[in-house]
């Protein structure tokens, strides 16, 4: 609890100043100003964040986090609970979706097991920080101690701050979990106030009797539970997921620490609800990647104030999304650095504005 | 004539044994089926269009067609028609935006003097083909003559073929061309019959004032010149541009070649809407990257019935979402070579679905 209440305290706003002169060399490049959109507004915001002109392109970590879902038992995936221990060989072995795109975008790749419901063996890259085998049943009781919510928590920032001491500049977050719409739903209905059947979506793909089953469980799992909607830990020990307390420590960590986190979809988005509830300034130190299918996403990025750079209509979580976007800060960091400006140019500037 | 006549009429419809074969692979990856969403389309457009399984990465060339406005007369660009050869001149020092981002995408940079209004000295890696010193004012009467529009035409078809026989896999296009989203403004009114004031936009970032003698050039242009909507060339050559007709050859070049073309935002997307209207099949070569800022972009889209991939409220042409696209499309066929399947990796399919 002490590690989680510093990073916590450690969050402090942008700086402004870095972000004023990180402005005022954008708007000398030779383009009309603000006309790179999101590539200027990264490359500012870079410098807000970490209080530095973005001269060189950040060092990257990709956290992927793997957890299990009691939930399961009520039929909410469209695949078994196995797939998730599965999955983690997988990654392990290099033929996941986000290998590929982890090797595309420059970054390392940190596996942890934070809370998968198996015993898995030594494997080379992978993290064993097993908080449990899984969580409990959301829909028949808090998913999590309040004690394992915090363990969980404090294993992300942990992750998180070791990256950080070896020199990671841009932590990307992602997860693997077969039912774990299920609890991110169940924590943006609890945050937003919103129904149920307003924001759920399939998840991997789950047909209509699936989706009734999904719907009942959340609806179930709140009526039990009562999670508080101004105490974040609550609402992420009764109705979260280890993985999700994982990569909320790791956002923490990163806004502590003044590092950006560029965050995935559905998953990561309810762990930057979490994570914003404790420290409402730690959504300034997040980069939205992209919108995910899952319809319940663009409420959290509206509530977060984020607005996300890609529309590929994915949903495989893992971190694809935040990997691609990954690509996108690097574009960025090169606009800042590698342009001539209007003056080294010979280039006449606007006559209005 | 010919060259154009006999481009036109060598495109042909998608091969689609070739995407069912890309669509049967993509389903076999460790991922719920269709997750990737637009990076498992690419893969399997890239095989419809190439006829092959897209096996490595495409070899890249982004070409930026340069071209004047006899409309600026009327005060429709915050900037003055020199910075059009000026420009010119920073992408040939590598200065520009479009030069950090196609080097960030690997891709060929070539730039073509298409209708430039003043002498360009000999410049390493600029293809002198200027059809004229600019076009004329379209507020005032056709901004090309047919002959010139067909000229511009052949010059993007031989450009883009000369390309391609040097072995390029994916042609990126972009432009520059001060004052050029008022012909784009003028080809979308003409084509969508929509009036001018719904689908104006600020261009480079023009006030209210400049914002009122751009609507009112192409009200008057289009009164004047009375382009036929269902004659594309009649279009082009009225109320388009050099530029314009440039980029309309290459994406019909590359149609006619199997080879994808990634159009970038609003210049780009009146020359696609042109090409279209001379053969319609060749919106299934072209690959969207980013939506423009530009408001009318949106609606060219649509009438492509493509949709972007990119929401970066970028409005500065050149080519520069094209070329950020272009790391999507190879990261589309890395994922689509480099995951394992369900079989290697030993994970376990969907229950339903």
């Amino acid at each position: 609890m002490r590690l989680l209440r510093q990073t916590i305290e450690a969050i402090k706003p942008l700086d402004n100043e870095a972000q004023a002169k990180a402005q005022a060399r954008l708007d000398n490049l030779t383009k009309p100003p603000g006309s790179l959109g999101v590539l200027e507004d990264l490359a500012r915001i870079l410098a807000g964040i970490t209080g530095r002109l973005p001269t060189s392109l950040p060092r990257k970590t990709h956290i992927l986090m793997a957890g299990d879902h009691g939930v399961v038992a009520n039929g909410v995936s469209a695949f078994p609970q196995e797939v998730t221990a599965q999955m983690v060989f997988n990654f392990v072995n290099g033929g996941a979706a986000i290998n590929v795109l982890a090797r595309h975008a420059g970054a390392e790749l940190l596996l942890v097991d934070i809370g998968v419901a198996a015993d898995l063996p030594d494997l080379p890259g992978l993290l064993k920080r097993k908080v449990a085998y899984g969580t409990a049943n959301l829909a028949e009781g808090p998913a999590l101690t309040r004690e394992q919510a915090v363990a969980a928590l404090e294993v992300g920032i942990e992750v998180a701050n070791d990256c950080i001491r070896r020199g990671t500049e841009l932590l990307g977050i992602g997860e693997m979990g077969i039912g774990n719409t299920t609890p991110s739903t169940a924590i943006l209905a609890a945050l937003s106030g919103l129904p149920v059947r307003e924001i759920i979506g399939r998840g991997t793909g789950i047909d209509d009797n699936r989706l009734e089953l999904k719907i009942k469980a959340i609806e179930q799992g709140l009526k039990v539970n009562r999670p508080n909607p101004d105490d974040g830990l609550d609402v992420l020990a009764k109705v979260g997921g280890l993985e999700i307390a994982g990569m909320a420590g790791v956002i923490l960590a990163g806004a502590a620490a003044r590092v950006p986190v560029i965050i995935d979809g559905f998953i990561s988005g309810a762990a930057a609800l979490i994570a914003a509830k404790l420290n409402k300034l730690c959504c300034h130190y997040l980069l939205a990647s992209h919108l995910s299918e899952e319809p319940g996403h663009r409420i959290m990025l509206e509530m977060l104030g984020l607005q996300p750079m890609l529309n590929m209509r994915m949903r495989l979580g893992e971190g694809t999304g935040a990997a691609l976007g990954m690509t996108l800060v690097d574009a960025a960091v090169k606009i800042f650095n590698e342009m001539a400006t209007f003056a080294e140019a010979g280039v006449a500037g606007a006559l209005n504005g």
